[in-house]
């Protein structure tokens, strides 16, 4: 288990590690209003598509909790705000939406009860999904840790670990339960450009738990597959549509590429609440583009000319032929397709 | 025509832009020393194998012409120095070690002559390579603007371009050259990292002839390759081996097998100085590795934890199946192998 909270809940506040400061700090950022949770989620302090989720959901009970005493009519109007808010946070995490589809169900279930039961509820909801989440990872763990043998050297692209979750980590959370079962493991990550997860996040959170890691560039990943070096690839999702395809951090479809080629096997770690069956394939799934500056530099450094145009979308699509197989909490599923993920929610 | 010169002779000095602060600062480094080069060389602030090979040149005239007046000894023994510290500054690019042994051979050609002579004989060759420079990069334009279309987009990788050459440029060359054929290119440029060629080098080129460009990090080239807005890649080379396999910038091999998926024409431009018939194949070209903090940050910007360890391997190879086209002085040769290549020299 990783050694710290991504997010939690202290004093009627969210605190969230502000992961625009790590690894240079470790501070939490507190939340007090679905603003709050819509401006960390936009602005990226939190990410990863569970976490993502969890936060939305914390959103939504922070409102109510701020609202229980604002009157009946006051109250509605400002949950719905916040919802709207909230979905309108980030595009592409299936979990955003999973999370704010649930709450709604939540509050719906209590429509007539007055304002402070459906605030107690709704805070208990969002206890339960987060709760959930480190359950699921754990599962998850366990299920794909056998895909994983003794001595291998994994790459994994972006952050899909405790930090892009409640705890554990999807794709790190199958790493560290393999670990956790004695097999020794070794880590290659991508740094992940623009935003640079893999070099700040995921290299900070393996050293933590003394997991060996290697970062390198993203370009280099062919290079060191060519050479044989990488056993296995394995990464987390925001959304995966009802055909396998799978929409992951910018760069992960060249990293699939690259492994078929090299005949690595290429997995995907991501609960049931990632996969959206409303979206057929991944050309149905909404794919962020942000800005510029995040291409044109990192942080306040500027290194491309001024003038510069840049295309900066943080997404790809990963066709489902690609992915070797996909572990959820409800076991491996090897050559993913329409009729096994159909399966799994039956 | 690019409006800088990446090296010049200037007063009894070599004057290299200092590519190490572009696009911020446009500043000439002198070298009055083979020592002083191949710390440009070593450090970066010359780069690109035709660059890198006009500069290690200069290096042998600086020191022949510093050690002119020493006595034949001192002026013999030094120069082998020379011939030394420079063949050892960077391992990859063949231009450097052709450009060494095409001065070698111009001293050994007066090898009775008094040292001025040599020396002034070996300042000869070196403005000859530079000039022939410009001349072959000029010609490869022409041969290789047949194959971009007018309205391309066209995906570039680092920098092969003015500044990795003496001038016009390789990859960019032959994008200029289409340009001024009357042709619309647009270019997409990886921002290339570590070092940031694209993101620093080729987007500040292109912007001053006014060739339309957008920045892309490494990992989004996939991700526009399969939208279908890439028409053709061209790149550069460091070495091309004796089968047509390139040693180029590290990320040139993903962007290959891309291509390759997607079917957009992979195209390598480079004089014959870059190809060297002593390698039999790319598995036998030396790969360099830089430091590690290349990969933890920029600059003076860390990034990553303290304790990671990084690998830079700032080159790959690229198998010669993958090439669509050579494009050489000498014309542009389509699937390139053993056979057309010992023909390309005969």
């Amino acid at each position: 288990m990783a050694g710290f909270d991504t997010l939690r809940w202290r004093d009627g506040h969210l605190e969230l590690i502000d992961q625009r400061l790590l690894p240079g700090e470790c501070r939490y950022l507190a939340c007090d209003s679905a603003k709050a949770v819509a401006e960390a989620i936009r602005g990226m302090a939190v990410r990863g598509a569970p976490a993502i989720g969890c936060a939305a959901a914390y959103g939504v009970a922070l409102e109510a909790h701020r609202l229980r005493s604002a009157g009946p009519e006051k109250f509605e109007s400002g949950l719905e705000r916040a919802f709207q808010l909230l979905a309108g946070s980030r595009p592409t995490a299936a979990n955003l939406f999973w999370a704010l589809d649930r709450m709604r169900r939540n509050r719906d279930g209590r429509r007539d009860g007055d304002p402070k039961a459906i605030a107690a509820g709704l805070l208990k909801e969002a206890h339960a999904i987060l709760q959930e989440d480190v359950r699921l990872n754990r599962r998850m763990g366990e299920h794909g840790a056998a895909l994983l043998d003794d001595g291998m050297q994994v790459l994994t692209h972006c952050n899909a670990g405790a930090l892009a979750t409640a705890g554990h980590g999807t794709a790190l959370g199958v790493i560290r339960s393999a670990v956790a079962a004695g097999k020794s493991i070794s880590v290659v990550v991508d740094e992940t450009r623009p935003f640079l997860q893999g070099a700040r996040l995921t290299a900070w959170e393996l050293a933590q738990d003394g997991i060996p890691v290697t970062l390198i560039a993203d370009s280099a990943a062919g290079h060191f597959m060519r050479r044989g070096e990488i056993d296995a690839v394995i990464v987390g999702a925001d959304r995966v549509a009802a055909n396998g395809d799978v929409a992951n951090k910018i760069g992960t479809y060249t990293v699939a590429v690259l492994a078929q080629r090299h005949s690595v096997p290429f997995y995907v770690a991501c609960p049931l609440s990632t996969i959206d069956l409303g979206v057929a394939s991944g050309a149905d799934i909404p794919i962020e583009e942000r800005g510029a500056e995040e291409v044109t530099g990192y942080r306040d450094v500027r290194w491309a000319p001024a003038e510069v145009t840049a295309r900066n979308p943080v997404f790809d699509v990963t066709p489902a032929a690609l992915v070797t197989a996909l572990v959820t909490e409800k076991g491996v599923i090897n050559a993913p397709d329409r009729n096994k993920i159909m399966a799994l929610f039956q």
